[in-house]
């Protein structure tokens, strides 16, 4: 009975298998994930789920903010935050300390939680050959800047040499000044920039839903178009919008398809990458 | 519960599939297989695993030879056979019926069941470059001849092209004569000359067993030094002697891993390269 | 005297060498020239020239298929062809007997014949890497197709790992069915495929007359326009339609030019290629 | 007059540029040197230095520590340190803001004031790719580590995709543990790993002396075994053990030469790598 | 002070050193430079230039003529020349002699300087590979050939192999027949026909003046237009215009400039190649 | 009739063709050859020759001296030789004119005659690259060398290029001086350096006599001690013998073998590469 089974998920699994050798995936991985008592073991899983796709010729980019961690260092530093139009004002105090925080903190720890499972991974920040190239949203902001241009050299090269980049989410201007942005904007923007297969968002939710209140309207499959009827109702809102939106920019910019994923689930990245049932929610072109 | 064991198949399966990518896998497709009513079906799902294999980089190279149907053969042209030292001799006559049926019938049957999934199966015999030379064993016999040496440089340039290599198992001489050669010895010797990883052999056992009357006892893996004395004793007997001793001589040949499976068991080919717990019986080297 | 004959031969031969070194030559032979008593040696030699064209970088392809052999096994099996539209017609038992005969009995005879001058003949047939596709001709003629498409790809690799393909002209539409094909017509679509230099075909007359009473009306060489006028005038009639079309068919799909030679004249390919003589009718397109 | 002074500059510097090309040079670069008020001027004219040195095809790589800019992050956060044998010891907290502080502040500082010059500097870890291996020294130092192995495949793939590697000296061991580590001692194993030409030293002395009282006694070159013997009688001692001792681990590991330059003169990077005259202190192993 | 200076000559030179590196400059060395007294030791200077030039990667390629040995030559031999037009007429007796003087003397004397600083020069004449081919510009005139045109396969060759290209100016025509050319216009078309980044011109002039009685008045970079205004109005007159048309014509055939320099100045070729003042006078297109 | 003769030259000729092509022959042409009246058309077809080896992948280097033609020009510029030891003294004066005659006269003769054929010939002098590196015999011969070295990369890069190098045997010594050299001895230490195939001697006359006043005692085949003996012995003498000393030399040296061929006789070349029967005296090692 079991034999049938496992059959089963090999016939299934093996032509996936084949297809996405050699793809680039880029997995945005939040800094939520890392900050929970728990977490330690949701991120062996995750570390062991990359190191496996690595192990099938898939090309895996994990890219990472780290909201939570951030502010606990700002806490301990006594520094507070100024708002300005609703937005926190990043100031250079706090640029510094975003920057230590993501670049020094979250990045090692997710790159030493990889590397437990084999020397692959290789943590790199938006600073390193100019990756994200921004400019500042407006004075009021102070350090908050908007990505002009991806330059994917370095994580290109690290990829042909068979590692695994992780980026730390900083930009820089043109003068070499460090900036805070959005990391799932920037996750989106190096899936296009890089000719990504897939651009997969690991959250806390099951995926999106055609009724917010029912459990039951899961979206297993979805388009870019319907996807902006989502948001023009209003299904689709608040803290979801700048992943769906990235989602809707990467599709259009050429990547093959996004994902909204639940990182909760054991394994979620192998189950969406080598089933035909998938998970989570999955946005495509509308053509395809 | 499905997505916990499905992701245990995924996790156990996919560190095989990067071991075994690029690697030559022979298996030995017996001619009973085809004889009989079901078997079409049979065929068509050992067609699908051979696909399977190469769509993730196996190299498999498939070794047939197929006494049931020169049997029909020789029957419908009223051939009869006489026999020498109790071994049926191979005369000039019947030695065409052997290599017509193996060539121009059983060959091109499992080359057109694996090419419905995908035009990658071509057909060899050892005649082509004179990939199997022999020298007759005795005259009395005729036509029955023993591997000298295999030339493996059509079956490594068909690999290389991305092929798979179908051997029907007729012998030549020097002279260009065709010989009727033993199929598992043949197999076991390619698999040899090719420095493969695996040889499977397909039957229709379940494996070898300790005690032969104790279905229990099936040996999941044993050694060639296990394995001499069990025929030394007696335990492994009659028909079951060639496969072994071809077995034996792969693994001292080189060959990581000799294996005997039932073929009768849908997907065993995946069932036993994928999993950690593998199929039938696994015959090594003494020391790994 | 000869010295000077020996020098002459040399200065002409040489550019040719060059000229054709690299380039793929499909040799059409023809079954009859296996079947006669005396057809051992002519068999030799033909496969010397074939070794000598590939020792001086020629890559040759062999064609052949084998009426008279196929009716010498039906009649052995006593099985007897019925008639549809005056052309006869292949069923289930004849069709695999054709194959048999074709890739059992024929093919390995070229290919051995071959490799006793250095190991570099492969036997391929139709249904190899599905080389040749093709469609039923219609209903009532059974298992008569008529080629689709050929797909190079099994031929190229064995010419790029330096070896001579032998092909037997077994054709397989997309279910994996096999069927009997006319193997002058394949000749002429494999030349087309491969964008063969030249396509040969041995045949049992001088070549091509102007007019077919008067010997010394030979066509030493012609363009398909003047064919064309030649078969609508009649004067080229019967049994040589088949070859002469698959002639025009393969100069205008991009074959540099066809040939229709004596095969009963010793080395008669070393003469077409390596003289400005030649041999037999050479036909180009019209402009060249 | 300045014409004839460029001439000869030029034909002495274009051999060196030529012995140089393709060679790898290791520079530590101190964290003192960034602490200071003018120093940003000193790190825009290593910059554009190493900026050049790259131009003509040097690999050049930049090790760094930053020992002051971790001592401010420790006073603003309120960690005291505790001491045993003499030697700081680094608990987990501390651990935590070396880390942050070297990777998240000093190696973006160090990468961005290159890429001004042109998108060519990429910061690493010893955590990427666990290019630093080390071991804990003991139990009493907490998170004090020794190098067991520089794995140098992240620094060797970006060298080789033409990007200059800038590392910050964090260790790690086989769990994912970071560890705190001497850079000077760090830098010369990188040298010796990578096979360099050169290890340099920037420092903010002039060089070796041979009497530590005199000026004018600068050693300009020397040997490993000189330098055992100034350091057995005391001449060199202090904070110059280290280095010192890097500069004889890496020579005797096969770097062709280390160096111990004057930081604080402009270009002296140039000028000790294409004048014959050099700067600073040179030490090669005895024979050549 | 000297070490400023020293340090400011680099930091000029190294961009230029990078940007030539791989790039092919032809240099025409006028046979005056071997002619006089002291010019042994201009020979000497020119070569360890060229071989400097070599060593930082530049494809350097001498073009030279030998007016003056070939005068001395025709001397010896008690040749007289005829007239025609005012121009000398270049008769077979004469043609040999030139063919002599410049591949048998002139060119074996450079080839040989560049050779005592590493073993990199190669003589070709323009009959080699058919690397000149011309037709005679009228019947009075005799072996006076004009360029049709250059085929640079043997001197293309030589660059990649490493060598550095010496070509006497001798011409040839369909038949084989040698013709004498103007080496100035040899020159310019060789580097148009090289795809060269620059033609350099050693003269004796310091470079083109606009006021030709004011030394002061000399042009440091000028452009195709102002050239063509400074020869309508009769600026740049008599032996200077083949010099200034090979420019033009140079430059309108895609090298990136011409130079006209003064190759008495020592090592004026570096001064050139790796200064921001450069030397004598640069010619560029109108729009660059 | 005439057509069997054909076939037999074609079926002895394809396997050499084989089995010299990409093999370099090194063919030593003797200046005398070029001297006499009728010698334009032994030019020409000796030009046709080596044009026909070069097309079917023999990689050809012709070598030759010119001593009629020096001749000639000394008489012309009324230089008198002075003799020391019964030899000819170079002095300053002579060695010009042999570098003028043979560089710039004989040698584009040669590469003009081959280039009327198709561009592949380019001439080559001992100093290009100091191919052929010497020291002087003795002061009282003056600019008379024998060669230390051969320096191939010049010729091996033509080669390489697909061109035929034409050698010019002046020879250079450390200082960049010219010598003298012995074209045949040259010729057989060019074979070596390159490890030719075969070194092929041009001369006047049939071949070796074991008689040296009966014709029909003409060696075809023999071995490097039986020459020896027949020098020992008296039967070869005089001039034969620094061309014997060179073959005996090269054959030691790694050339398969050498030979001494008629240049009178019409495409000798061919047939001694390309029949079975060769042509002249071939030389071998003892073993083969």
């Amino acid at each position: 009975m079991s034999e049938v089974h496992t059959a089963q998920v090999l016939v299934e699994a093996l032509p996936y298998i084949r297809r996405f050798a050699g793809r680039t995936v880029v997995v945005k991985y939040g800094g939520n994930a890392l900050a929970g008592t728990s977490d330690h073991d949701a991120l062996a899983l995750f570390a062991e789920d990359i190191v496996l796709m690595h192990t099938v010729g898939i090309r895996p980019v994990v890219v990472h903010g780290g909201g939570p961690q951030i502010n606990d260092m700002l806490a301990k530093l006594n520094i507070t935050s100024t708002f300005s139009q609703g937005l926190r004002v990043t100031d250079a105090e706090t640029m510094q300390v975003v920057q230590m925080v993501l670049n020094g903190q979250v990045n090692p720890q997710i790159v030493s939680a990889i590397n437990t499972h084999g020397n692959v991974a290789v943590g790199v920040s938006g600073i390193d050959g100019r990756t994200l190239q921004v400019t500042a949203r407006n004075k009021a902001l102070g350090f908050v800047g908007d990505i002009d241009k991806v330059r994917p050299h370095v994580i290109q090269g690290l990829l042909d040499d068979g590692f695994v980049p992780v980026l730390s989410t900083i930009g820089v201007d043109k003068d070499g000044q460090s900036f805070n942005i959005n990391a799932d904007t920037a996750a989106g923007a190096v899936a296009e920039a890089l000719g990504a297969e897939k651009i997969i968002y690991l959250t806390d939710i099951a995926g999106l839903r055609r009724d917010i209140d029912d459990a039951s309207s899961l979206i297993q499959r979805t388009t870019v178009s319907e996807l902006q009827e989502l948001i023009s109702t209003g299904v689709i809102s608040g803290g979801m919008i700048p992943k769906v939106d990235s989602c809707i920019q990467a599709v259009r910019g050429g990547v093959k398809s996004a994902h909204i994923l639940d990182g909760r689930i054991a394994h979620v990245l192998l189950l969406e990458l080598f089933t035909d049932h998938g998970a989570g929610t999955m946005i495509t072109g509308d053509v395809s």
